[in-house]
């Protein structure tokens, strides 16, 4: 018999069996995955370029009779040449399946949770993960999973980040949270910001600060010497976007050996899959294919600000793969739909911050031509 | 600078703001992955069969460019054709890293971690995860790792399950614990428990059971029926070892959607990588492949039983894909050496219950043969 069958009240009984922590939750949305053919695919960030083509050549060469093995389960030659490029030691790095799984191994080794006793606690600053507000809106429900309180702090209307002088009046902001967590470059915003700004943050922090760098690849700069100079600072970052392996799940962190071993001891025993560490380490030998890429998407990315900029889209500054921009006309939402319609999707977040705002990641030159073209047919009605 | 040439004392404070209860673990510790080219691996349970021609034509026929986008969230097409397999539905299914991902989640889903303070509380059994031993060593790890209590509870000399009438005689196990871990056929013991006694066994918790099946290929009977009949009840299931993608880190369970709806609300958002998506589904469609495999490992195993049996090896019956035995001569720790000098790997754990024994994976007849050989070599000094 099905389980599916049980009788309801079964059903509701088995349901207590789960934490009320779990039951309450709102699981994080990823972005659609579409199945329909033909949409153009504008909503997740994805690079629109392949990986290189030494990339597919090792990894189609490493498909055969080793798949049966288990992986090297400290990706330590993976780590090796990240160190070699970070110019640290493999001590100083971790790699994860997906940087997401470093993100939820962080909340998890150093926020507590809080005691689940009806009376709320006062929140605790070492049961605290901080965040600002838009950003990457998977850290609330890592911290809520966890049992963590969260401490959400808004950006400035700008998107840009505030001042400590403006933290320090503003009252709720924690300097001893036991985890910050800083999207740089920003997401939603595709904001960039200053590292002597993160700099004086980090040292303003009493906890762990995760600046979480998915996009860097796409800035003008970035804070990878702050995890190698700060024992408290780690650095996030992922080869899904720059380098177009989404679909193998690599990211890693660097920081200081101490807080990168508290990671190793917690993450799942084999946590990177073995054609996805192989793809990483061949991608490292050809950045100067990913390189050429980053132009290119810099170089769309530029023509597609200036377009809607003329078809009185207001768009924000952008240090990342994607642009965001506040549509004229029509609210958000309805522009979401009506170029679902147009066969191209990008993203719309319901948060109030950015809900005036669509997320459209650059895609090739084509792509953001078809869009700009798409734009054109609806604003003509 | 590089954080590791840090003062020792900074390097001590950065250390505190690690959580306590992660400071404290052991980590599991896997089985090693030589480096040295020749040995014969015996230690780490993989298959010694290639995935199928099919399967590897089909990873490699996806190794491309979309390896640039994110892979379905939930594993959709693979939860469908298992679903299928089993007679289920697709909501009675969650796909994860491995099936160690899902037993981390497990823990995560149904035990509630313990107050931190330093007054131990009494184990409450929503805090109680609760296993026999000796069996898969991840479990207290899993359990520390969140911060809930433990209960090991022993098996009988020889290994079999304790009967329910034993159980409530023994007074420490839980009735009530949140969630029974049950390795069945077991590791590293090699036996199969008889479905009915599982099923009393099932009936008699109040909280959440999971038989972990991760041998189960190799055995006479699967629990598997019981996952879909009882809501409480899960089955762990993997690709790993019987169809010989440890590589790429497939497991699942299968059970109520309630339960299953609770680990997806906790697991990471793209949790299993593309390449294993697909490598799964195409395993799928060449089940006679491996079912042939299965039969080979089987005589093998019945092969080295006997030959090891002359020996005067104590041999353990075993339903898995190794064996697990007491040599005679020289104390296990000492074989585990011998055996590695002769370029032949197996696992010894110093566990107290099993510190006597060797577990020795079947793989090939041209590796048992090997091992044999090599004993005798051994036994001759």
């Amino acid at each position: 018999m099905c389980a599916t069958k049980l009788s309801s009240n079964k059903s509701i009984r088995v349901g207590q069996l789960v934490r009320p922590l779990v039951r309450a939750l709102h699981p994080y949305v990823p972005g659609e995955q579409p199945k329909i053919k033909g949409l153009i695919k504008l909503n997740t960030n994805e690079n629109p370029y392949p990986p290189s083509p030494h990339v597919l050549r090792t990894v189609k060469a490493a498909v055969d009779g080793r798949l049966r093995l288990y992986p090297n389960p400290t990706a330590e030659r993976l780590r090796e040449k990240l160190a070699n490029l970070h110019h640290c030691r493999s001590e100083n790095i971790i790699v994860g399946n997906g940087s997401d799984e470093l993100l939820a191994l962080a909340v998890r080794a150093f926020a507590e949770p809080q005691s689940k006793s009806k009376i709320q606690p006062p929140k605790l600053a070492k049961a605290t993960v901080q965040y600002f507000t838009p950003s990457y809106s998977l850290y609330p429900v890592l911290a809520e999973a966890h049992g963590a309180a969260t401490n959400a702090v808004p950006l400035k209307s700008d998107f840009s980040l505030p001042g400590l002088t403006e933290l320090t009046r503003l009252r709720h902001w924690d300097f001893n949270a036991a985890l910050t967590l800083v999207t740089t470059p920003n997401a939603p915003s595709g904001r960039g910001y200053a590292i002597t700004e993160l700099e004086a943050l980090c040292l303003a922090q009493r906890g762990i600060v995760v600046l979480d760098e998915a996009y860097v690849d796409f800035a003008d700069a970035n804070a990878l010497p702050l995890a190698l100079k700060h024992p408290h600072v780690l650095v996030a970052r992922t080869f899904s976007k720059a380098y177009s392996l989404c679909f193998q799940r690599v990211g890693y962190f660097v920081g200081h050996p101490e807080l990168i071993g508290a990671l190793h001891k917690i993450r799942d025993s084999y946590n990177v899959n073995g054609l996805g560490q192989i793809a990483a380490e061949a991608t490292l030998t050809d950045l100067a294919y990913y390189r050429a890429n980053f132009r290119r998407i810099i170089a769309t990315r530029a023509g597609l600000d200036r377009e809607l900029t003329k078809l009185r889209f207001q768009v924000l500054p952008s240090q990342t793969n994607f642009i965001l921009v506040r549509p004229p006309q029509f609210p958000a939402e309805v522009w979401l739909n009506k170029l679902r319609t147009n066969k191209i999707l990008v993203r719309w977040f319901r948060a109030p911050e950015v809900r005036d705002y669509l997320r459209i990641t650059t895609g090739t030159q084509a792509e953001a031509e078809a869009l700009v073209r798409a734009v054109k047919k609806i604003l003509e009605g």
